[in-house]
């Protein structure tokens, strides 16, 4: 409290560290509580893990983009903390559950159905919507040995579920099988190393459209009935069931993309039976992503009215969790959503629009000091019927306090005055049209569900 | 998915990082949400701060233990994360409130009401209950240039909340003000230092006992009277209204205080009148904490049948929030939980028992493939009817799908047979009595909901 206080220290926001406001926050709060309702709802456990993970278990698959950005932590003050440097703050939340089975294998029960909603951090340059620090939601399905394919059919039920109740647009999970790609390339001769450099390309297409792809593919020496083949396949369009039936109409393409092809119309087939509408997930085998990790499955989701979003929820079926740390086979599904960057992204499109700085509907006002002992009585009885109430303590007319509800965005303001409580009632506003009037203390919480609810 | 695969990487623990079970996660999450429900019923609006702080803004105040303990961010590649090092991890959420109310005082209502639950790191030597890193659930009250008195008798209503919702047993808030002891050994004629001093060793007597502080008082040059006097008020026993009776006896000690014994009386008594039961709420001159910190209240919780713990919440009133970051005078009172440490030995002296794996009562099982539609057809109206529910999918008998039932703790095991079906009829199984019975399914989830709510 004493000699430093003439040098201030600045206080700007730290770049891709994002912070709301209160009304923000309530908002993205909101969301959070809703993803995390529609998880648990599918019956996915939680788990927590630490911010931080060993150097080597972070690093143990190596070549990732996101090791660069790996945040190492370390002492301010040199020698205090003495082996912070072997740990470092996670890039995902994928080598965390894939440490956190390795490590636990013996206890949890397969399969292992968890959520995980958590910060994570990368060092990136940092530019539009792309965060430092950010909350990621995540749902895995990890099987012991061997999981099934009802697995990849229940995880659009589960993305179907939370952005319906998100009620942020129409959305459409996109769906395709990494097998029936790689299966057709390979079936027309192109080995490992091409396939994927083939299908790196092909993963521009939306955003550079198919020259890049198609250049690849001409530097390669395909011809133009090969290159065509590829582009219709991957630019292919209809109806889920009209691309599965001109996917099934190709025979003699190999094992592989049989196998893909079957995948997909079970895991479209028994996805339809939670419910999903049609609208809602459609066959593409355009989506790309997560080359070195998806095996099978691959799901995107974007919001319809909103395409410069891109994917809000991505994810896939992959193989092998965790054999760099646990010696079995680990197969899983699941997906990501990366809720900062879409809560950011909502608030800028002002698709969300951040409302009342207050979770609590109700303010009682003090227009007098003598009246705190009532105040708080009537706040009570408000909590206690489940309204979430403030009291308004400080000494002020009652004109101010009214605009500290207003500014805060209270629906309702409690104005306890002798003349009212004389008869047994109080008074109350209502905050959005102004109205007053005066109820019996004892109908008070019914009056104000009934506008607050 | 290759090369590495042989040199396996180990998963240990990393002390200092607490990780649950998701038996022990579902518990603790049912914590801070009961904690979260019990600051929002009394109107604090959450907000969120980044991990980090700038550098200088964490050790703007200097000296603090915790500045030894700060974990700076740097990178794992040295160059590739630019500007890291100018930031650390945050070691408490008081140091953050003051930047986040510096920074954005145009936009904030005052008084300003938060609550805050986050991780907060601190490069503590790992021991017995001390974590690097924990979960901190904070609430303030931050004022303008002035904040009443009524804040802070508002504050043990919500810690009184807090602890019986959350129902770990009988606890007691312990209230003392800073301004009685100081006021009274300035009234000995002992200066700031030697204040400092003497509160200090007093702080140490229901460890240590009264030696030191008798030791420190002799040494300095202090009489029996002196002692005793001393002695008398900081193992003032008796009700709290007996306490303060014989504070306010004393006359002639001087404003300072008298100041103090005027605001825990007011504090108290009005805290009263927010319906804490007086067992709760207990005067006790001897709770010291946060000396260069807090200038009027002080609290502390004990849960009276586990003292071993310690105090599980405290905080106080302070004067100046901010004035590092702000030219603004920012009194304020709050106080803090620290959650992690709270939970994991409620764990230990086993008051709190983990239960189940999964926050679903019910479990569908599906004995045959043939029944996955059925079985999702089910699960689907359990969901609609706000009843979380997991379909068992994996290809196993019967026996097993009820093994996997109850090692992951469901209420209910559903299990679709054709013999009922046909019947319009589908069995269920209580998991903890073993009691099967069929029910026409559309009756099925007000059947079960009658079990597992």
């Amino acid at each position: 409290m004493c000699a430093k206080q003439t040098e201030r220290v600045s206080v700007g926001p730290i770049s891709g560290f994002p912070e709301w406001t209160p009304a923000e926050r309530i908002l993205e709060q909101r969301m959070l509580d809703t993803i995390r309702a529609s998880f648990e709802r599918y019956g996915f456990s939680p788990i927590e893990t630490p911010s931080v993970e060993r150097n080597d278990v972070l690093t143990a698959k190596g070549g990732a983009e996101a090791e660069r950005q790996i945040y190492r932590l370390t002492s301010l003050y040199p020698q205090s903390v003495e082996d912070a440097r072997e740990y470092s703050l996670h890039f995902d939340l994928t080598v965390p559950l894939a440490r956190y089975v390795a490590q636990r294998y013996g206890d949890l029960v397969f399969p292992f159905r968890r959520y995980q909603i958590q910060k994570v951090w990368r060092g990136e340059r940092p530019q539009h919507g792309r965060f430092r620090e950010f909350t990621q939601c995540d749902i895995d399905i990890v099987g012991d040995g061997e999981l099934g394919l009802m697995a990849d059919a229940e995880i659009p039920a589960v993305i179907s579920e939370v952005f319906s109740r998100l009620d942020i647009g129409n959305f459409c999970i996109r769906i395709s099988n990494r097998k029936i790609l790689t299966g057709y390339l390979e079936h027309l001769g192109y080995n490992e190393v091409e396939t994927a450099d083939i299908l790196r390309e092909a993963d521009k297409i939306e955003r550079q459209g198919v020259g890049p792809v198609r250049e690849y593919l001409e530097g390669n020496g395909a011809d133009a009935s090969k290159i065509d083949g590829i582009l219709e396949l991957v630019q292919a369009e209809g109806s889920s069931q009209e691309i599965l039936a001109s996917l099934k109409a190709k025979t003699g393409i190999g094992d592989r993309y049989e196998q893909g092809v079957s995948e997909l119309s079970t895991v479209v087939e028994f996805a339809s039976s939670f419910g999903i509408p049609e609208a809602n997930l459609q066959v593409d085998l355009g989506i790309i992503r997560g080359l070195d990790y998806y095996t099978g499955t691959i799901y995107e989701t974007r919001l319809l009215d909103h395409p410069q979003l891109g994917s809000i929820c991505s994810g896939g079926r992959y193989d092998d969790l965790a054999s760099y740390y646990v010696g079995r086979t680990l197969p899983g599904v699941g997906i990501s959503i990366g809720l900062s960057r879409l809560f950011s992204q909502l608030l800028r499109a002002d698709i969300l629009q951040a409302g009342a700085a207050t979770v609590a509907p109700v303010l009682v006002t003090t227009p007098d000091e003598s009246l705190y002992r009532k105040a708080i009585e009537i706040a009570s009885d408000l909590r206690s019927n489940d309204i979430s109430t403030e009291i308004y303590f400080e000494k002020a007319r009652l004109a101010r306090q009214l605009r500290y509800a207003s500014r805060k965005g209270f629906k309702v303001a409690v104005i306890p005055l002798d003349e009212d409580l004389a008869d047994g009632k109080v008074r109350f506003r209502d905050m959005e049209s102004g109205d007053e009037q005066s109820v019996l203390i004892a109908n008070l919480s019914n009056e104000i569900a009934k506008l607050v609810k």
